[in-house]
């Protein structure tokens, strides 16, 4: 039988690729971050603002901006979601699942992120974050269940 | 010599249930913040108003809502302290460690985080928080200053 | 071939050395906290301050104390760029790589990471600390575009 941790082997190709693409879409959350700080000058702490303003003038400290506290929750969210799928992914791969099963669980888990992040980024209405939220939790607790019974009896 | 990472190994069959069992109880102190929210009327946002209460008039934004930050905080904990686990099991496997040793690791590591995240969520006075806490932690360092070891002298 | 996923491989040795390392490395920042919150009396739960301080006079809730807040953060951030890191060396392993770029991707991003620490927690002017997330960033997104563009062509 091939190993399950190589890349030969189908599932873990497409974890793999998966991976990469909801990493990036994390990277683009926390650098639109960094560029509503910089654009809007909203810094937390001391050293940004006397390296954006040295006179000290303009820019004051403001860590609860709502701007910027918008995007930080939905970065937190991806941590949250994301960072469970992909340890469930590794282990899930394990459990001999059926491949198109598993490329359907991911790619449903992946569009489901990529909605979410756009909804909370450009306020749209309820109750599509929720949904979008509500559809990575079940691929996640999907996953979590196959894990723990496969492992319970072998 | 079997491979490190497969279902035949028990090491690997052992990490793999309580990531399973971890990541589930993480789960649950996420969804308990949204059963808060959703009880409570505590939101962030201002498209979670306009959906639990269209009138707009009993509901006000509460980003800082000391119920809903606890439960936050114990979430926080958990990602701080069992995203590390989780990756440090993994390499730790790999260290030759021996199986009961292992098995006993992941155990107290586990009971320490079911502990924590009832001694949060229920207020229960301290010092019992800092305890299994601690446990946690000391847990971590162990796994990682083992890998650490050994793969500094291979 | 010999495994990817094995204790003989000197990617995965590189690798496993590197994450105990790190992780190492943000547990004494999370820690760090805990050390500020006890000796400067900074708490932000109740119990925490009747552990501390029995009769309640002396030490009051602070959650949003700015010297808690900022290792805080400096721990956020690490959380924020560690644990992709970890996930994309997981999977940049698996694409071929050469050893001796693999391992200086490694070295630059922990130089970065303990950098970054260092000058978020000494108050550090800027540029530094956007330099060295910066670096970061950039090791963290080529290894995410290697795993696409390696996954998506097989």
């Amino acid at each position: 039988m091939a190993d399950i941790y190589s890349n030969e082997n189908p599932l873990f190709k497409t974890l793999a690729f998966y991976v990469g693409v909801l990493i990036l879409k994390m990277f683009f959350v926390q650098m639109y971050t960094t560029f509503q700080r910089i654009t809007k000058n909203i810094y937390a702490t001391e050293e940004d603002i006397t390296f954006a303003d040295p006179s000290g003038k303009k820019v004051k400290i403001d860590p609860q901006n709502p701007i910027v506290e918008r995007i930080r929750r939905a970065h937190l969210n991806d941590i949250e979601n994301i960072v469970p799928f992909i340890f469930l992914g590794i282990f899930y791969i394990s459990t001999h699942p059926v491949y198109s099963t598993t490329l359907l669980v991911f790619r449903i888990f992946t569009a489901a992120r990529f909605l979410h992040s756009f909804v909370y980024l450009a306020h749209v209405r309820q109750p599509f974050r929720v949904l979008s939220f509500g559809v990575g939790i079940a691929v996640n607790i999907f996953m979590a269940v196959s894990i723990v019974m496969f492992y319970s009896k072998v």
